[in-house]
Order: C-alpha cells, then sequence, then structure tokens
C-alpha cells in the first residue's frame, strides 16, 4: 500500500478525541440547525455524529445560543450520544465565554476567527480574553482564518509594504501571506498569553483549490501546530463535491491536514450528513482511513446494454451502507472490504479477481451467468432471478469469515512471490 | 493565478481535436449504447457533445456494430454535430477494422487494448494488423492497458523474474510496473511497426487512487507519449466523484495528463453526461480551463437558519448553466465568471467582493436586506420577492459589460498596489 507520509504535527485533545501528532485524520462537520433551538440542534448533532462526524461544531453566536448549549449536551446525554461539541465564535465571543461558563466548560474547543474579534485595540483584547477563557477551562482552540473574513488591518499593512518593496508581489500572493500571516501571528500571541501549544489547532480556509493549496502548503511549512483542513464554500451538488475532493486530496496526498472538514451547500431538504460521507470517501479513496466497504464498479459501455449491473451496484452499495454499522461491533474490518460488481467480460473477471468479492455480469450477447470469485477464485456461478440476492448472501458469508487483520485487495490480486 | 506547470508530451490530432504536447486538457466520454444501433448510439454521442464531451468513444464489439459507424456519423451529420469518434476494440479489432474499412475510416482513433488482442504468437500478429490499420488510414491509437484485462503473459514473466530477484518486490508494484511495461512495449512495438509517435496516446488505468498515482507518474517519467488519464470502474454516486477527483487533481497538479475521462457508474436512469460535466469540474477546479462560471455558497451553519440561500444558490447554478450555451456565442468569457451566494455577515461580504458579482445574504436576525457586490464594490441592496429575479438580472447585465479578457476573480480580491 503507497499511503502518504504525514507531516509531523504537535496533538491536540479535543475532548476525547486527539487530532494531529500522527492520529488518524478526523473528519468533522458543522449544525445549519439555530443553535438557540437545543432540541433540533442536539437532534442534528446526533444525526452528524452517526453519519461519523467525529467532532461536531455549532455556531454559538447570540445569548440565547450560549444559554442552550447545556441543555444540547443534556440532551446527547440522553440519546446516548458521546461527541465533542466545538462553538463556532465570531465577533461577540469574547463576552460569550465570559457571560455563560457552563458554555465554555462543556464545549470541547473554541474557534477563534482571528478577522472577527475586533478592530483597533480591541482586537487584541478580546483575543486575549478567549485564549484566557481556554487556558482557565483547558480547552483547545482552532484559530481559524477564513478568506472572506481576513483581518484587514493586517491585510493593509502588509498590502503597504509590499508596495513599498523593490519588487512588489502580486495582490493575490500578499492576499495569501495575509492569511498565512494571521494564522501565525494569532497563536504566537495565545502561545505568549500562556496557551500551550498542544492546545491550538490551525486552519486557513479560502474557496479556490489552488489558492487552498498553496496557503496550507506555507502553513506546513512554517510551523507544527495541528492543522484543520478545508475548502470553504465549495458550492453544491457535484462542483462542491469535486472541489473538495480536489483540494484536499491535493493536500492529504502531501501529508497535509490532522482533520478535514467537507463545506457543501446542501441541496434544499437534502440531508446535512452528506458532506460527512463525503469527508470519508476522501479519506478513504487516499487509503488513508477505511470507512465503508468499497464497490468496484465498471461505468458500462456499448456492451453492457442492458442496465442490471447499475441496479445491482446500487443495491449492493445500499446492501453495504445498511450492514456496516452492525459489522463495525464484530466485524470492524469489513470496512477494508472491496466489492466489484462488473458489468461485462473485458474487465469483469480480472477486476472481480482483484477484489474481496466479484461479480462479473454478462455482457450483451454473452451467456446470462454470472461468475463469483472470492479471493481470486471463480466460487460459484450465479443466475436467473434471486441472483442479487444470492450475491448479498455471499458477500454477508464473507465478511463473517473475514479474519481480525484483512487482507488488502492487492493481495488477492497477485500474490507475492 | 497558480497553474500546474504541465509534463511534455507530443502533440497528437485526433479528428479535428489536437491532444497533448501543451494544448488544453481535453474532456472525453463513451457511450452506453449498443453501437449496433446507429440511432441510439447517434443520440447519446450528440448529448454528450452537447455536455462538452471533445471526442467520443463506441464500443466496437462486433460486425453490427462495425457496420453500424458508418450511419452513425451519418446521423451526426445530420444533426449537425461535429465530434470525433473513438472505436473501442477488444479481443477481435483486427478483423472488424480490416472488413470494415468505412467503418475504420471513420473513427478518428482506434484504442487497442493490449491485454485483449489475443495469446501467444497472435497476440503480436493480432496487435501488428491493427496498428498497419492505423496506418493505412493515417489514424491515431490509444494503447490503452487496464489492470482489469492486464496482460496475463508478461504479469507472469514479470513475476518469475521477479521471484528469482536477489531482493523481489511485493506483487502490487511487480503489478503496476507491469501495467507500465505493458503501454511502454506496447507503442515501441508500434512505432517499430512503422506508427509515428505523433499518432499515439497511452492510458493505464485502475480503479484505486493511490495505484492510478503511481502508474501515471512512471509513465511521465518514462515517456513523452500524451497520456489518456482515468481512474476505471470509480463507481457510483458521490464515491465515484470523490475518487476520480482525488485521483486526477493529484496527478493533473504534477501536469500529468493530456485529456481524461470520468467512468462513473450512471444510477439507474441518470444521465450518461453526469461523467462529462465532473470531468469538467476537475478541470476547471484546478484553474485549469473554465467552462462555466462558478458559484461560491457557503454551508451554512446556525447564523443561516432560513434556507433560502440554498434556494438561490439553486436558482443562481440553473440559471447560469442555462444561459452558458448562449453567452458561449458572444462572451465565452462568461465561462471565468465568479459569482458568490452567501448566507451572512461573517463571510458574506468579503466573498462576495472576492466574487465578480456577490449577495450577502441576512442571516438570522440581521437585516432583511441583501447587499450585491461587483468587482468589489457595493452597488445596490435587494430586498423583497424580487430579490432572486433582480439578482439574476444583475448577472446578465454583468456578463454584457465583461471584457474580453475578464479579470480573474483574485484582482478583484485585492488590488494590486
Amino acid at each position: 500500500m503507497f499511503v502518504p507520509k504525514r507531516h509531523q504535527t504537535v496533538a491536540v485533545r479535543v475532548g476525547g478525541v486527539m487530532v494531529g501528532g500522527g492520529n488518524p485524520v478526523r473528519v468533522q462537520s458543522m449544525t445549519n440547525t439555530d443553535t438557540a433551538n437545543a432540541e433540533s440542534t442536539a437532534a442534528q448533532v446526533a444525526e452528524l455524529h452517526r453519519a461519523g462526524s467525529e467532532v461536531v461544531r455549532v455556531t454559538v453566536n447570540t445569548r440565547e445560543a450560549a444559554a442552550a448549549v447545556p441543555e444540547v449536551q443534556t440532551r446527547l446525554h440522553d440519546m446516548g450520544v458521546d461527541v465533542p461539541i466545538i462553538g463556532d465564535f465570531h465577533y461577540n465571543g469574547h463576552l460569550l465565554l465570559r457571560k455563560y461558563p457552563e458554555c465554555a466548560q462543556i464545549l470541547a474547543k473554541y474557534r477563534i476567527n482571528p478577522g472577527n474579534v475586533g478592530k483597533g485595540a480591541n482586537h487584541d483584547k478580546n483575543f486575549e480574553t478567549m485564549v484566557q477563557c481556554a487556558i482557565d477551562h483547558q480547552k483547545p482552540v482552532r484559530i481559524g482564518v477564513n478568506a472572506g473574513s481576513l483581518d484587514q488591518e493586517l491585510l493593509n499593512d502588509l498590502m503597504e509594504t509590499n508596495a513599498k518593496a523593490s519588487v512588489p508581489q502580486d495582490g493575490q500572493a500578499v492576499f495569501l501571506e495575509a492569511m498565512v500571516q494571521s494564522a501565525l501571528r494569532s497563536s504566537g500571541a495565545a502561545e505568549e498569553i500562556g496557551l500551550p501549544r498542544e492546545q491550538i489547532i490551525l486552519s486557513c480556509k479560502i474557496s479556490k483549490v489552488q489558492e487552498l493549496v498553496r496557503v496550507y502548503q506555507a502553513l506546513a511549512d512554517r510551523c507544527d501546530y495541528a492543522l484543520h483542513l478545508g475548502l470553504t464554500e465549495a458550492g453544491m451538488g457535484s462542483k462542491g463535491i469535486v472541489s473538495s475532493a480536489a483540494g484536499l486530496a491535493i493536500l492529504l496526498q502531501q501529508g497535509i491536514g490532522d482533520t478535514i472538514r467537507v463545506s457543501l451547500t446542501p441541496e434544499p431538504g437534502s440531508s446535512r450528513a452528506q458532506e460527512v460521507r463525503v469527508a470519508q470517501q476522501i479519506l478513504q479513496s487516499l487509503d488513508i482511513r477505511p470507512f465503508l466497504p468499497q464497490v468496484t464498479a465498471c461505468p458500462g459501455c456499448g456492451r453492457t446494454t442492458s442496465s442490471y449491473f447499475q441496479v445491482l451496484s446500487q443495491e449492493v452499495e445500499k446492501f453495504l451502507t445498511s450492514r456496516m454499522p452492525e459489522w463495525k461491533k464484530e466485524k470492524p474490518q469489513a470496512a477494508k472490504l472491496q466489492v466489484a460488481v462488473m458489468g461485462c467480460i473485458v474487465n469483469g473477471p480480472g477486476e472481480s479477481k482483484a477484489a474481496h468479492i466479484g461479480i462479473s455480469l454478462p455482457g450483451t450477447g454473452e451467456s446470462p451467468r454470472a461468475p463469483v470469485y472470492e479471493d481470486g477464485e471463480k466460487v460459484c456461478t450465479l443466475e436467473g432471478p434471486t441472483l442479487a440476492k444470492d450475491f448479498l448472501e455471499r458477500i454477508e458469508a464473507y465478511v463473517a469469515r473475514m479474519p481480525q487483520d484483512a487482507i488488502g485487495c492487492d493481495a488477492a490480486r497477485s500474490d507475492t512471490p
């Protein structure tokens, strides 16, 4: 297996979840309910956590929101959901954290946006208040810079300095440097106030892939703080998924990123949990972490004019997704299972042999029988109306037999000599 | 703009489309109709081409399929569709190309899978016949290796040699090396037969991201043939999109890939053209090629408890997609347009200013008025029931004013000093 070497960072404890320092890359998410509504917020935190979000962020934007955090926590406890809750603060965090100490105590981490902590002299004072709260409550903070709310005073300073330089850089480069400096200066200030670096995570989110790559490469070059990674405001539908996967994959492949969030705009009425699944899919596609059995399915072509293999692929996907929560208890290694559902003879037997379990459906004009392969060996041939049911049963039986340290599918593809 | 530096390759002409050699990275796709059915095949070729597929591949798997290619071409001509058609051959390509010279003449490129051209002495003979057809008809070929149909004789040879080595490599590494060698030996053989390297494109598709990255890095290191890039059998739904985007982004960011295909398994009943849109989104997310105006939309959080911004984001997306074909004629630079639809004050004004045109909707408790920014300046405030319509009109007017060499949104974000 070719797994990217990780950029070394300082480990940070967020509630019961370790971030950075060689720990698994964590998946996180954020609610879009009104935090003041403890019932709907707790329900969505639980939904996101069940989908796989290992920490969940909520906005704490008003007194009502801060006051509701204890009830959110109680409701989660009553539901049996144990997940660190992160508070997202802008403008008034210094007031809310001081005024609502129970909220400050319950939250497992505070997100501070150094562009939104006040202007002029207030900036440093408010920032210090929030950091002092983190010290008092022994909480980590994320210093979360965002291109849409970059510290304008810092940006103006750098722009002026650049204008006077003998060889000025272009405005885009100065803007990105201002993001990096906002994060590094703020974390430096937090350390000076007394926050240990084991309680500091950084992020510098921006909505364009190439800029994200530049900014995070600079962060990784210049510090060893744990890094939270995400393309902000990625957008809707497949555009949001593609740009998130592209940006995060490039950086994760370079070992950069200790925790990730995928910021998708949900289609109206669709589930918030999709961003969690996409985050998991990004990590799994890169062999960084397994979450769910993977289905290799061919795209179909003129050799597969029946759409049956599309239907079967979908049935298999649904089956694996529905079974995984149960398998997780006794057979967590099922997350590494590789299933192939192939549509014809061209690559069907080859890919089916390379998977743990695979089926090669007949293409147009081929005999209407589907050989099944397990660990590279043909084990049976399925046909007729019970084909799908029979194949799912074989998957279930395969999982039941999976040893603790399940082999990668590559071992199945070709024996090591 | 940070655009990845391209790996230098030899340019290949495919019909009227130049591939490699510094030409734009091309988007391609493949039909899933029965090629023998000229009517449905021509209709799908046209659909894929209208969606943006710059060349379209069809399987040529039977005599009926080969015989139907001229009618497919005629039908496309009658529809006014001019797109190079590629023939995909396995097992019997040497027979079909000789027996159906009109098909061989119409196809703009032949895909040869060196794992599926016959065994033993037939392998080289059949391969030579196909290459000779390409020489006779002055057509390029793609030597398309696929993990699912790798030349087993070559693999066995390499496995045996490896087993005798003093320090054997693991089986996975040998398998990937066999893929690369299959492509390079076949292209070398094709050149010896007399096919110029200006008529050779290579691909080595495999379904796992890390293996794809390894194989293509090796190809780019060891040759300068134009490379067709694709993660094969990526699968269904967001899993297929994520793994394709992850794999292709990592390689494209390294400058590798002259033409791409995204191999999604369509959900039953869904459009084949989705794979074309995803391919375009991958290239656009990396600033490699613009295709469609981009919408930066925030994911929403507890500050945006109205879902109105989701609805507006979707309306804007639909509007841009529907208008682009028209804009393309007079205002192709609209493909570079960046629109922001933001949900609250935190990053709303910042991201709206960074876009060409952006709207910052009110979050919970904010005044129900939405400032609109154009080129970083606030130009008006929208509210009330005509907000969406008014904003779309402003986009239309903005596009009408766009100069030929439209500025990037980064220039709008922060002036170069």
